[in-house]
């Protein structure tokens, strides 16, 4: 079984993690997983939500959100329209918590890092590399703040992945472009620490319902994938 | 191991669905998930939202919202805030595709199901019982449009229903009120047809991350709950 | 003459106030005039708006809205339409204003009660079903208040019941369900304290002008039945 | 009892009504009760909302507004807050009502008439001067659209005016400025037509609730002040 | 060459500026450039927006917009579209810069003066209406601070006037409206202290690109214009 | 004179223009002035909007923005905020009036393209960066036009590119970064063609108002600075 871009369905597309692409950001990077593009960039402020204050703990907040022509057809700004998607909504609550499973709040100290996912371009999914690069960004961030001795601890307990699996022809895939992934029957994204737990698991069943058999095959090919990227993770802050 | 409210942890709340609560709507129910209580509405209409003209095929679209007073504290009013929150636009998504899932748009034809789900109390489990009354209502709603003659066939192809598990100190328990879902250490909602395959699975580690044998515990106790919500729905729908 | 439900035209529709529907807010309803269905809650909390700070005096403010499957048709929610239609505002505005007309600001002291009346089902008089079921809710909370030895004296200064009246064919007559409220050639909300006397008179031609003779009926009508619904409003109370 | 400003209680401030103040529209005029200064424009196009198409009936609606400098503190834009008040709503709403109680919208034909009401100085009664104006320019563009052919009859059936009374210090008073309204016990807007019959009342007990014969009263007064501008209206378009 | 009214190519239109049109602001107009009629106002306030608190500065802000049957064809309210264009953005952002430029905010100590324009008639040159009329406003408003002793020093530094000029068929004109506006080829908006030097100088090529010589007559048409301007804001200042 | 980085004062920054930047978009490039990073897209697509139908004309659009990390401090996503800010409209507006002085609506046919000029990383500029980058894209999007045959003539009449000057210290200086830009007493944005006309000229006075001469200067440097984009333009697109 190959795939229509010769991979084999148990492999990542090309991946490529760019640091540091913007200046002013405490941390960033321009994360590719082939033709998906994704700006992430972390940027670390002293003081925390009203919510929050006189607590001590610090906090982690995200927005995703996709430029007008990252996909195939222009498609409308929200600033324009004057209102956040439903779709933009979810994904940024999906981001934020995924990144505030590796923070430790007490060490953070009563200090915001605000991650910000921009899509440039879009081939499937983008919100599993948006967690991927933000997570490098992230990690920028706080040893910003680690070295204008801003931390009380180590304020990042562990490392976070995220990749898409379906299911194509009763075949388990991983990693889809969006020509596999309108054609998939079940989807799912899937967060990871870099010790290969989980943090998110949100499976769908796009065509039919779907079997515990086929959802463990696909958070078995989801383990793969996320400890590649871990590597890469690794291998980028390495750098 | 008991509850705070003497529940094994493998048992649910006191379910209650009452059918036809409204009089406009084609379909309708007040469900009560213990203290919890959502009025769900299904309103059928002719034709389909304009990107699905002429396909022939049918639309179900669902709305989640809250009360003001339905919570502790007093929330403000969407409406009066001119935008919906990222919570709702999730929950409504949510909604929306775990009620299509079992839906057969050719045989609905081009006509269109509006699923509410107001949540008038909450006490926990907001969403998971909205997808079960909702279930509730949509089910009238189809059969209103089949006496009508509206229908090329049998337009529902299963029924959905759906509960919230998590694990409290370790242990894995089924429909958390309120006072557990704020201690719960992993959150899963999971969404199932009557017999017993998966529509939705979403699974978030509130505080640590959480391994495989946990993940299939809490989908073994969800498949038990939604199992006696599919009893009770079929109850309710043959009153 | 009698109507098209069997009722005399001096005759309200069957009324039933349950008291303390929610389990939150500090009081609450849920009142019906026939097929009419109003949620009302009061929550009192600590504090008054920015431009009543320090004056010593409390406030009181409604917000009055209508579920989108209330109506035969399902109207759009407005959360998602993004902003408060003119007749919502008009409607919470007039609920504010005739409860505040009870109430004395300074034995309330510093505190805040915020209404909200929620129309379930709608089938004519909503406003009026909202401000006597408000009534009721906004009672609960001053008690609780009391209770709690939050004022400095008796905060309700009296009651207040609304009703809708309206000339049909010639005839006036009371508390009109959505089938008279279209033909009604004038149409009255009338809010009055139990002690008799005016809080608010809105009278509209809706078909031709009005004399004086037609509009000192209306009133006496109306008379008749606030004075009913002060009666059902002790009673519940009492309960 | 005189006034500060003189008057008697039963006396109108000095009214003008300065007609044809725009050059584009239809209708206008700029209306002043003392102080109080509205800029009132009709205009007429062919066409009716969505909602009425096909009917062969017109439709007459209308927009309320305040300039931020017409107040004695400047207030906030509501185009630039982002919404309509409900303030603004509610006299939007009775402005369209009252004229359209003049209106024989089969005369008029599939025609729709825009009133736009915009205060440029607010002094008190700004919404009845808004109503007694907008007659005069409402008038002058049914008058440009029976020149141009378009009307099928005599669309306007009558004249309509509007004034504000109260109850200051136990004395009813008519058309009261700023000073005297925010020290009235009971305030009332009254819309009637040219012959004296009524189309719209609207009492409110802004400290006391009333009774029948303050009521009583306050209308009869109201009568007198209508019938005054009933006058200066027709002096105005014979001119 | 005449114009269509009559002019010559460097002639202003007849302008009026009626100084203290309203009753409450701290500095008002009427200003008419021929048919286009802006009303111009500026409120004085204690203290500044948050973000220059406690600099010791003052600050200026401008506000333009226009009502609704101001146009040709009736064009629909901002406030009720629920967002403020990008042309009115753009000219409020061109009035506020414009007037800034002859302050002091030293000397005007930590207080607002807000301006106003609202075009009530347009043919043509609003903005540049507007800034010509607002100089008076604020220069009244100015004068008010300096009488209540709440300035420190001498807060206008000089005065602004501006005025459109544009090209029509090889000609370049001055002060264009409408029936002009929309036949110029090259279109300038030029803003320039009374002493001749320049504040703003807008030139937008509508038709054909233009060269540098069109710009030196353009510029030169509007210095004589301007200075005309200024000259009649003198004198409408010592009245 | 040197500068901060070295350059003489009539020297641009160092340009980078990436031709095809995007893969869906039918023009693109990322535009580089400095460290001030532009991503430049064009998208064709058939028809015009509504008010343009039938005219046979096509249209050219434009729509600027900013991502929130592209800045110093962070600033909030205007998507979030729920509106469009002034500074974007403006931008916005003159992005697509300098681009379409050089569209030929009637060669162009009724097929509109958008451009989308998105802000990654500011350091003065931004809005001259994107006009230069944004010709460009547009002409691949006109070629790509042509080559599907919709065009009925040459649609592109030219080029634009458009640059920053400014007087700092009272010399006249090009193409000013953002530690420049705010030490700037003048600023003007000059955009012009190709063969050296001019298309847009905005000066603006941020400390004292400017003089002819200073005037004169600024246009001589702008129209170096552009000569030199308008090559970097020639050279990207035959590559």
């Amino acid at each position: 079984m190959t795939r229509e871009d010769g991979r084999t369905p148990d492999q990542l597309r090309p991946i490529t993690i760019t640091r540091n692409w913007l200046d002013h950001a405490q941390g960033s990077c321009l994360v590719e997983f082939g033709r998906t593009r994704v700006l992430c960039a972390a940027s670390a402020s002293e003081g925390v939500p009203r919510w929050r204050k006189g607590s001590g703990l610090g906090w982690v907040t995200a927005e995703y959100a996709m430029l007008p022509q990252a996909t195939h057809e222009r498609s409308p700004r929200e600033s324009v329209k004057g209102k956040v998607g439903g779709r933009t909504h979810e994904i940024s609550r999906l981001v934020g918590r995924s990144l505030r499973a590796v923070i430790d709040y007490g060490a953070l100290g009563e200090n915001t890092i605000a991650l910000d996912c921009d899509v440039l371009q879009a081939d499937g999914g983008t919100r599993t590399a948006a967690i991927t690069g933000a997570y490098v960004a992230l990690a920028d961030a706080v040893a910003h703040l680690g070295r204008a001795g801003a931390l009380t601890g180590d304020a990042l307990t562990g490392s976070v992945a995220a990749v898409s699996v379906g299911i194509i022809d009763g075949t388990p895939m991983l990693d889809l472009p969006y020509v596999e992934d309108v054609r998939a029957e079940t989807d799912m994204n899937v967060v990871m620490t870099g010790d290969g737990r989980f943090v998110e698991v949100q499976g769908t069943a796009e065509g039919a319902p779907f079997d515990k058999g086929e959802l463990d095959a696909l958070l078995e090919l989801a383990g793969k994938g996320c400890a590649d990227l871990t590597a890469l993770q690794r291998e980028a802050l390495a750098r």
